[in-house]
């Protein structure tokens, strides 16, 4: 693409050192490995150091980068401007629309217009799937499953029955929404009752679960995942947990049952939320912590158990020092 | 349900509020949920006060709860009687016995009275299958698995091959039994030479495994769980371990080469256990905690490494406080 | 095997007590468990004062052991020698080669010589498979996929598109291969637009990669496993990141975007490595712990954030005690 063409389609500002439209861009590429026909991006101040010396036919940042030895594209947001680049230069694999003959798909399941069924999929009664779809092979969707417009799901990927997922919605490979909450009653003898898990998982728009993440249905009513919130590889979401909109929550974190992580929430890398308590909107905790009761929102914290994450940092540097 | 016919089947006696034993029941659903037509419980004396606010139609109490809006069924484990409420008001999903016309199933495999096998099933070649066990589609089971009867496997279950399972044993989504466990010995080189995982898994009866939660064998000798046991999803029990009857372990945890962990005992949360470690009878481990030692059984335990939880309290007061 | 046989193809000296070389030696067992023709093994002088009383009919040890209740196996690694032992005594499941007629194998996909590919495996258009490897049922290999010769693929593996695996590698069940890096720019709105993960995922040679464990592709360029290196259950490793030769990684561990580990590290249980940090070579860090900034290689970290192992011990030790 002329790099004319995607300062038109980002609708970024074409300027500084050297400005020819016609050159052609091939991809995007980090600021120290990126070469000719390749755009770079600043998105993070901490690395506008090495920008004098990239070899990049062009770079995307916002107003605070003064000058570069290539073509500036001017963003507000070089980020999402990255990731418009990188969409705009990769040619997307299209799943192509069809059935596989090998898939099984009951009788009675609805399916949508132009939608793409791999081999050996499963399909089970009273299901539907929503246009333009993509169900890779080996996905099992259980009876009366609702999955909505534009979706994919990856290989391996588990929604189980009564499951009801929205629009744009994309399952990495290996995910299971709707498994069984870990729910007991314990007798007097010291054995465990299951206390049978019928409820059902929601899950909004825009949302995307990683691979090998599991989301367990409640005995009672549902567990809800909101519109736009991202879950990174291996996440555990237990029977009964809300998840607001926008939230991200990154790999082999765990939310135990019941929890309310609200709007716009962030959990970094192995974050452990208890069960029965709420997270604030807004609020970001640090990897590797712990939540261990309701965190007001807006702020960030750290540690086992969470805290400030100022007053954490004061802690570890104790903790660094042998003083604490 | 009526009202009445529920006390019955959950040997409770009807009291309190205007009993009317005709009156219908339709779900279990929680005290501040609930309404007409729903039965609600107290199983936590935390929750008592919300009790006289609730609208639902009837309530699980034992003798603690003094007086309740509603009908009370009173009963000496309101936990259990929930837990059998919900199974005797929703109609189970039964699988349909028949076998699949997509299933793989070797001709030296035995499959018991009224099994169900689902689509594009894998049953290996001697693997014998007990009577009504419910194999979910995409099931793989190995060269002489033996599996009991009333068995759940759910969509995407492996299960390896000469690996031994009881009765009514219930394996989420996904779930692996039998991989081969991180066995290594290091070359002088620096290269590592793997030890053949050789051994087996033996897995009793009543025992829940959860969604892609994994069970290794070892080299030699089998990986044990025992009767009763419940595991949540993304838990890993490495090779050797012996786990005993009645234990629970929560989600994301894992327990290390050959470690032993006694009856009853609880792992909340992420606990990590350490390799070739014994955890005592009934002790209880809080979420996030390290097992880096023995423990003593019958007490409770948090903290990296795991104090009793007495102590890590106090510590946590002093890091909440700043003054750790 | 007879017992001298054994010594001449592991390369022991045979010497000590009662040498009979025409003894039957059926398999390798632990110094505690072994009885008449077992094997068993000195490999941590801890467990130097149990060999007194074993009843095995032979046993591996190097030097330090002085005498034995049975012939000594001689060999300066005890440890490599007994998984040899294994090797040699257990008779390998071989997979018969051919290929299943119910797989779906794109015309266009290229096996190698004496492949064995299991029932309802899926090898997309383009794909390459190594001579003499074993795909187990229900494995899906994507478009464009290169894997190299002898390698092992187990039930309900993800190899996504345009992934290279080499020679010799063995993924446990569930494992996935290519799984989408979990990369989002924020937009002005708070929503998360997301970055196209484009990618590939690069696999050296005599890899092992666990059951369930998920290792993630970037949106530019490549994640990297370098040669040798053992990867345990439930790993996650993400986008971009590089791990060198000979590393061993266990279970529970995720190590997070761009983060590179060098050769020879060793990551214990449950660790935690923060995005764009090094772990220099020979670095091992303690189970539980989290790596929040580089660590210089050669030494033994433990704790959160990860200090040197002394002083996190000195630490531990005025934590049980009630005075950190």
């Amino acid at each position: 693409m002329k790099l004319g063409t995607l300062a038109d389609r980002l609708g970024c500002r074409l300027e500084g050192t050297g400005v020819d439209p016609d050159v052609e861009i091939r991809r995007v590429n980090g600021v120290d490995d990126a070469g000719p026909g390749d755009v770079t991006f600043l998105a993070n101040p901490k690395f506008a150091g090495r920008v004098a010396t990239t070899r990049a036919s062009a770079i995307l940042a916002d107003d605070s980068l003064v000058s570069a030895p290539c073509p500036i594209l001017r963003t507000a947001n070089p980020y999402v401007a990255c990731a418009s680049a990188v969409a705009l230069l990769t040619p997307a694999v299209q799943a192509t629309p069809g059935i596989h003959p090998q898939a099984a798909i009951d009788p009675s399941a609805t399916l949508g217009a132009a939608v793409s069924i791999g081999a050996f999929a499963v399909i089970g009664p009273g299901a539907r799937i929503g246009a333009r779809t993509v169900v890779y092979p080996h996905v099992v969707i259980g009876a009366g499953a609702v999955i909505g417009d534009d979706c994919v799901l990856h290989a391996h990927v588990s929604v189980r029955d009564r499951i009801e997922i929205g629009h744009r919605v994309e399952l990495q490979d290996g995910a299971v929404i709707g498994s069984e909450g870990f729910g007991f009653a314990t007798r007097d003898d010291g054995t465990h009752q299951k206390i049978p898990q019928v409820g059902i998982v929601v899950i909004g728009n825009d949302v995307e679960i990683g691979a090998n993440t599991t989301v367990d249905r409640p005995a009672i009513g549902e567990t809800r995942i909101g519109d736009g919130t991202k879950i990174d590889n291996q996440v555990q979401i237990a029977h009964g947990v809300k998840i607001g909109r926008n939230v991200r929550i990154a790999g082999c974190s765990g939310v135990a049952g019941s929890s309310i992580i609200e709007d716009d929430v962030v959990l970094a890398g192995q974050v452990g939320v208890m069960n029965h308590v709420r997270v604030g909107r807004g609020a970001r905790v640090a990897s590797k912590s712990a939540v261990l009761s309701d965190l007001e929102g807006g702020k960030t914290y750290a540690g086992i158990p969470a805290i400030p994450i100022g007053q954490w940092r004061r802690w570890a540097v104790k903790f660094r020092r042998g003083t604490s």
